[in-house]
């Protein structure tokens, strides 16, 4: 079955439901799912509709400009999705193997459905892992020159028509020019239950102050670190036995899980960006 | 503000929500929330709707009465709740009272909005408690004959109109006839991960088992002991170290949250029974 | 049973814990539980024992006399406790009530082994609370002159031979002065997952930063706010669904939760705190 | 640092931990880590200790020795490990992936600390996976005589020097003469939380039965299906969306973590087994 999934977000007025609703139901379309969130605090509307699209009586282009005038009409921002195009993954990393193993092995047993043709990095360790799963991987040592390392970076994810990055233990900051260029198609984890322990080090920060849970937090790449908007969260019990070095370890597999859950939600179009914050809507299997 | 809400289910078809979501639209009414569900294993349709009713161009009566004809022609079975009506709980209880101080000082806090009219028990230990927060208390023991003392109660809570029977720790099986009177009307906790243990004394057979985590289950009463309906369950992580009466203890926090949650979901109309399962919509708060 | 419990600590060398199993080994006494951390990172040595006094050839004041000399020669910082006293916690709170319920009911239940000989606050409102359970409620208002308002509250402690405080949602910055006076015997229960979200509104706070799950800290009152040894913590996951208020409602059972494992670790002298970092260990039950 | 770990249970009298301890200490070892539980409801005595054995003033064989002498005044089952030596893990498949790919990435990463000298399957299936890693396939199809298949396989295990077999998703029912030749050394995953949903399909059971939660269980296989002691569960939160489908995606992720840790816990030497359950201590790092 091919799907259509259209997630759209506005400034709340009475009848944007029924408005969306109506629309597809008058197109002909069986509407396999909807979601919808009206945010009280904000004032803000947030839907999410799947469509069977298997036959359809029009051209794809033909629904998106019909939905793009309710749009305009309404308020709408809203992006469309077809379930038969594979997004395309990049995967960054620095020296540790954990996050890529699980993101790679995830895809190859079709819980990640994305491909992913190459594995970059700032440093050699990790080509091993890429040779064993056949991905072309590509070492920009930074040296000297950090912007042009970059640069090398971002022309690459053009050639390969790269549509979303994961920064999968990638220990490096990105400019704002990359970040700015990618809005909402990075996604970065990191390795503390932030806002808590922002910045280096938080497993050894975590031990100082003495916390009994450590987490992990994806969440889409900004301008400033660690504060973009979070899409998955979790944590793990720790109690005094462990050293920091303990709790690095703990946490890697909290670090794998909520990495993978945010990829995952990513790929699927279930995830709306308003301000700094993420709606999640889950999806039916 | 006033809300209606209405529960519906039906087999699955082409334009139930739309045909929902435009009938309430064309009535005028503003829809605060809309939650589908379509279970693809089972073909079966479900929905809740919340609707501002604060000022309706109608009768109560006059929308139940159309929504009715609605509902006859694309077969949905359905239910209608109003936001200004105060559910009237009744609880049972043996002689135990962590979950019995729970549901009273959670009602008192405002997170359970519903009258708690009286407490009923077969044995006398709890009195002091009822006596406490200024609620009658009714103490019937068993003895010989259960089947009368079951009458008693059942005449009670017909003269107190009681909307919902809460059994927080009430040791008694219920006869078929009870429970197929208040059927969908009766929350029972059960001390254990349903459907493990089953049945009497389930901490000690998690001690002999050895489990690692031991929880709680609230389900609808039904005739078959420990098998109707689950609303909620959870569960929290125990060792080696603990003995049964440890698991015990440990568990009574377990079974208060879990007993707490169930009790929310009905008192706010967010469950729909459909065969054994239940579905539980979220609420926006 | 009576039962004596030493918790002890030192700079980690060679055969401290043969040396304190000697001790009470040599001295005729049943070792009931025995608990000892090494701190790899700190190079510290923590340890708890409980002993079975119910027959003891000797004095109270003769074995700790002894211990005591041990203790000398190895460098232990230590602390014996009896248990046959009933410690006494006063519960200081401002509006709230979720805690307060919270604490006294489990306290009745038997959960938390202490006396409850009185309630302060600075608001009159939970008054009511105080009387259904009959325990002494002062009320000071803060007015214009807060130091006095807290000479009167430590006044009182020390009044009613108060062994431990318990801030229940008081929400009000004690001075260096009472916590300096009562030291590793404040409980504060703060609502956040600390260090996120320190100080005020930290519900609102992680409404805007889009966390995913809220949490709450049980932790010794310092100097500094919210950043004193952490004893207990406990998240809650949450969605977009969830306004401000929302979480502050989901948040309540959390800090329940927390706030009464913490006091009961206390209670049953669990812990030991070293540098900002507390050690709980678990209790066989 | 070379460490010997010694495992003990015994029927519970007074002076078992100070004689154990003396004897170490009386050897002039350095206690890194002594961990003692007595089981109050069954009066069983359990302790792990961990030695620095990196320059000791006798052979392995003199300590064990000593040792035994005094396991055998006292009581003592025991066991002795050294950590310079490498446990050899087998791994049986059937077709899924999800736990091979996580057994062998967690121990290239170093998490596991074992050998890994062969896989064994009755399907050809996972013979890619173990060539990405070059380890050796041996592909065993089961055919109409199971047993003969089943001695195949229990005459590799005996030929590479397993010490450790993992059952990980081997869709085969294990004869007790296999059970009681490698008893307490094959840990078995099962997609359930049991004792709930014991057997074949757990996922379409667990739908039907419409848990809130669905869980993994790590075992020790023994001669009755699913009932072995447990030795690590977990659970993960579902709700009425997922299908019997959906549920098994959801768990995978949860059999993943809950079988790699209770390996962990085996390859460090921290579970003893009495009657039907698992002491599993932890370690500190």
């Amino acid at each position: 079955m091919i799907k259509a999934i259209f997630l759209m977000q506005a400034d709340d007025s009475k009848g944007l439901l029924a408005s969306a609703v109506d629309f597809f139901y008058g197109k002909g379309f069986n509407i396999l799912h909807c979601q919808q969130h009206t945010d009280s605090y904000e004032q803000r509307f947030f839907m999410r509709i799947e469509l069977d699209a298997t036959q359809m009586s029009m051209t794809r282009k033909e629904l998106e400009d019909g939905f793009s005038e309710l749009a305009c009409r309404l308020g709408f921002e809203w992006s469309c999705h077809w379930s038969d195009y594979r997004m395309r993954m990049a995967i960054l990393v620095s020296k540790t193997s954990h996050c890529l193993y699980d993101l790679i092995s995830r895809q190859l047993e079709g819980e990640l459905s994305c491909e992913i043709p190459l594995i970059i990095s700032n440093h050699p360790d990790m080509e091993r892992v890429a040779n064993q799963f056949r991905i072309p991987y590509y070492y920009f040592p930074i040296g000297d020159d950090k912007e042009a390392q970059e640069m090398k970076i971002r022309a690459l994810l053009k050639r390969f028509d790269i549509d979303l990055v994961v920064l999968a233990r990638y220990m490096q900051i990105l400019s704002p020019a990359f970040t700015e260029e990618w809005k909402e198609r990075i996604i970065n984890i990191h390795h503390a239950f932030l806002p808590a322990f922002q910045g280096a080090n938080p497993y050894l920060r975590a031990y100082q102050r003495g916390v009994k849970m450590i987490g992990a937090t994806a969440h889409y790449a900004s301008e400033d670190l660690d504060q973009g908007p979070i899409i998955e969260q979790d944590v793990v019990r720790v109690n005094h036995e462990l050293t920091p070095n303990g709790l690095r370890e703990v946490g890697k597999d909290c670090e794998r899980r909520v990495l993978a859950n945010a990829v995952k939600a990513h790929l699927e179009h279930r995830i709306i960006v308003y301000k700094n914050r993420t709606i999640v809507f889950t999806v039916e299997r």
